[in-house]
Order: C-alpha cells, then structure tokens, then sequence
C-alpha cells in the first residue's frame, strides 16, 4: 500500500500484514463493509473520511483485493458497489482483535463499546477469531455485532465475502 | 494518540483501540517489544524507522500507557529503556491476527513468515488469542515466535509486561 514505507515485501508476516491493512482508515471501512456498506457515501458518512482519502483508500483496497468494485443501477446512472473479497472478509478476527483490547485498556471514559457475540451459541466473544464458548469460528456468517454511540444499539448481521470460497 | 484524527473518543471500541495501537509503526515497536527490545537504537535498527518517527511513536506510546519508560546505567550515562505494560502486553492478539491474516491472504512473493507456537502444547498457532489445540490462552508466557530473514529462524520467548499485573 503506498500510504507510507512498503512493507509487502518484508519477511515477517507482521509486516506483511500490517502492510495491506494496517491502516486507521483501510480498518474502519472494512468495518462499515462488514456492517454492510457498499456505496461510497455509505463509507463516508459512516466514518467521518474526506473524499479525497476515502477515494485513495478504496483504490488500494480493491488493488491489494481486500474488496471487489463492480457497477450497478441502470445504464444512465451507473453506480460504483465496494464488497469483501474473501481476503477481506479474513481481516474480521483483525478488527475483533482490536474491539478486545479496548474493551479492556483503550482510552478513557469510555462512551460505548461494540457487542461481539457469536450466533451459534449467543455467548460474548472473549477471543478475536473463535467462540471461547462453543469453539465455532468466529467468521461473519457466525458473528452479530450491536453497534453503540450513533448506531444506538442497532444489531448488525455480518457481511461476508461477496463471492464465497470454493 | 495525535498522529491523525482522534478517535479516543468514539463509541465505537474498533475505533477506539485503532486511536492507541492503529498506527504501523506503533505495531512493529510493539512487536520488537514483544522479542526483546527495551533501548532506541534496537528499535530503530530492527524496524527501520527514522529516529525522528520512533522519538515521537515512543513519546505517543509511554503517553497511551503502551510502554513504560525507565531510566538504566550508572549516573553519568543514563540510559532510556523502554518495557511493555500490561496494556501494551495486552496488544499481542492484534500482531497475531495481521500475521494470520497475512499466511493466508498477504502480498505474494512471500519472502518468509513469522511462525507462531504455543509453548504448552507446541501446537502452531492457529487464531490470535487462543490455542485451538489446547485451549491455552495466547500470553506472551505461552508464546514463541520463529523468526524470519534476518533473524534467520531465531526462536523468541517472548517478554511481556514489566509488572505483572495483580
């Protein structure tokens, strides 16, 4: 991602990692994919981005294949759709993993917090990709999240990959 | 954490632990923390950040509760060192998950990988905070990471917090 130093190329998968998604911004729209946003203004106004960076980010996101750009509406008036990829869907445990932490040690006071909980059993998540309750991975067909602060406790289904795996 | 916009304070705990730890410096500090370093200039030539970068990332991360700063040396050389809290040893899931994201997902060629093992067991890590094999929680106590490219497959215990917490 050329946002800063490339790191694509470096041994450690860390780095690797954090390379494609390791970006403030590139987080939170994969965020508002999985709560199941597509369309541009979606993804601006649900995260606050100026135009300019969300252009740029959503231009890199579909080169590093996080998300698929295809076109809708009718002929006269198409119309840009952004969904996950697989690979993009596989950065779920990533935003948990986040979410846990905070939940714990981020910043003070603390206005709200993101529900995770897993569908199959109900329980809480308390780890980043499986259900410590029932042992199901913790994948967006199997994971509810409620959303707080604007979102007022709106639960939200998850998006998955657009075009599911083989 | 004052490097873009702040999100300290947004409902939202995705947004949240993105403010603290979201950064990719911030990440590959941590993650040098994790194998050991504790002084400037190890984590400005294991990581290759410009000494004007790492100045401001530590100063952010002490700030943040991240690390700890403490002081070395006899009287007329003192030396900085810098140690993981229990916060920032909290962070360790986020490195694993963009490093199980990047085994599967990330930028190809793939010069190497970072391997990632449960000490207890043995088992290969297979999610970020828990080992699916024998349920033990991921701690940097249970952790060892095999090292990639220049560490030429060093093995690492990891270091956590500098006090253990209560």
């Amino acid at each position: 991602m050329p946002l800063r130093s490339d790191w694509s190329t470096r041994p450690c998968t860390i780095a690797r990692g954090i390379d494609v998604v390791g970006d403030p911004w590139v987080l939170l729209i994969l965020r508002e994919a999985f709560a199941g946003a597509s369309r541009f203004e979606e993804f601006a106004s649900r995260t606050g981005i100026t135009d300019k960076a969300l252009s740029a980010r959503l231009r890199t996101m579909v080169e590093s294949g996080l998300l698929e750009r295809s076109t809708a509406g009718d002929g006269a008036r198409p119309r840009a759709e952004y969904r996950l990829t697989e690979s993009g869907a596989a950065t779920l445990p990533i935003l948990h993993a986040f979410a846990l932490w905070a939940d714990e040690h981020g910043p003070e006071p603390r206005p709200g917090r993101l529900g995770i909980n897993c569908v199959a059993c109900g329980a809480r998540a308390e780890a980043a990709d499986v259900c410590v309750s029932c042992g199901r991975r913790l994948t967006p067909d199997n994971v509810r999240w409620t959303r707080p602060g604007e979102w007022d406790g709106a639960q939200v289904e998850l998006v998955g990959a657009a075009i599911p795996a083989n």
